[in-house]
């Protein structure tokens, strides 16, 4: 099997499900649906959603499962890309080459197109499926709003804000990168793995490979930024340099960035000991995955 | 019983129950925090989530089975005030007398506490409370993501915005506020009703008693813009006609819009017909209380 053509299939069904349930254009308020189909189509990976499908099978149940709630964890995602990008926060024009949404849309329906994305998220995350108990449901929920909240993603991006001009030091930028990209990671694995009737022990052992893999995923990223193209990091090079961002290059070098990269993967890889060489094949490979990217 | 006595005793409940579930100011971040609460605690009336508790005991529950529920209502009230006062929208200064969330803490923490409270508003609708079963608990949650959602109170928001500088219609100006105001009234009716274990019909009866609720205390509220007191209102008076909002009284003149206010609130009692004089007192006084502040 081959780690992309995998993900390029699930990619491909991802974005025809989140098509068949956001409302279409036409729907009014026509600006505000055309301004969350925008940012939703921009070309993403999918990866969270992804991640989702897989921990769910991981678990030892039917991908379907999961699928209302990938996309919920997906329509969550581009929530915070959107605000992020807002001139109020990172003032961001492109995001993975496409005019973010404020750009085309305005600030006003940039705002209210996230905030609308996260009512449709959490309730995509609310979507009974047959075959999971109502219950378990509620916690798909839950996990959903601890993930995203005060003290998950977005205190994240507010640790972000206030860490501009300030003296950079390896807790703040970790605690940034945990809050903002891991915690994410961290709440689709589970979900999936909560989806697919995974076992406390099973779920803890999910969330450990998300943190290892969403601070990998943060710091190769950071990587590419100073060494990469535009045109593989989908946004513009050397940007992180120019706006001052505290980066994993920044402080340690690119040499130590990496190795401490490889350290994450190796980690989050281990947290996969408890499962089979073919049930977990999907995680090793993904995460070995990043470290083709910066080296 | 008086009804300003029920809603004061009711009030500091809520404001007391509130304090208890929000994150203390000391819990980081800091500074998010502090901008929650500054507009949680602002001095709201509290209606929306008394409207919750006296559904829920209308419906022959013990009201305290819906307190999560309730405050979680507050919670997402209170983020419509902030995103709706930022400058990209409304761009208000002052709410509630007190100055806005962005005047005291800038624009990304004011975007960024709106959003915090998003998800914890969606948490509480979301936390089981004994004696509700799960499934009633879910359909609470999507009832709450379906009233704010695209097609709800944020799509009603979008249509605002749209209006300014737009030929005034009734159509549209009804629209506004069946969006905006009445949706998050119908939503508190329903979700009580759901808590309390209310039937398909009687919770149709809460929507068009919320419906009807929502319409007259809006059409109160333009009036009271153009005939009372700045005290009365809480924000400055006037301030619709300089900013030349679409509203009733401009619309159709202050005598003819109190008329429409009186019709809506004898079609909000009306739809009260099936319950005992006993039950619905609380909600009959709570309309009537209307007229009292445009007569």
């Amino acid at each position: 099997m081959d780690l992309n053509a995998v993900l390029e299939g699930q990619k491909e069904e991802i974005n025809r499900e989140l098509d068949r349930v956001v409302p279409p254009e036409q729907t009014p308020p026509v600006d505000l649906h055309r301004a969350m189909r925008h940012s939703l189509f921009a070309g993403g990976k999918r990866l969270r959603p992804i991640m989702v499908l897989e921990a769910c099978a991981l678990a030892g149940a039917e991908r379907s499962l999961a699928l209302n709630a990938a996309l919920g964890i997906e329509c969550l995602h581009t929530f915070t890309l959107i605000h992020d990008d807002l001139p109020c926060m990172d003032d961001d024009d492109f995001r993975r080459g496409v005019p973010t949404c404020h750009k085309v849309f305005g600030e006003d329906l940039a705002v209210l197109a996230g905030d609308a994305l996260v009512f449709l998220g959490l309730d995509l995350l609310a979507r009974p499926a047959e075959g999971v108990c109502p219950e378990t449901t509620l916690e798909v929920v839950r996990v959903g709003t601890r993930t995203l909240g005060s003290r998950g993603v977005i205190g994240g991006q507010v640790i972000d804000l206030q860490a501009e001009g300030q003296i950079p030091s390896l807790e703040v930028l970790e605690s940034i990168h945990i809050h903002k990209t891991a915690f994410l990671v961290m709440g689709s694995l589970e979900i999936g793995g909560l989806i697919g009737g995974a076992d406390k022990l099973h779920r803890e052992r999910l969330r450990e490979y998300g943190r290892h893999f969403g601070l990998a995923f943060q710091i190769t990223d950071d990587v590419l930024d100073v060494t990469g193209e535009s045109r593989v990091l989908g946004k513009t090079a050397g940007k992180d340099q120019q706006q001052q961002k505290m980066t994993y290059p920044a402080l340690m070098g690119v040499d130590r960035s990496r190795q401490e990269a490889r350290a994450h993967v190796e980690q989050a890889v281990a947290s996969l000991e408890g499962y089979g060489q073919k049930e977990s094949w999907f995680f090793r490979m993904l995460a070995h995955s990043l470290l083709d990217r910066v080296s």
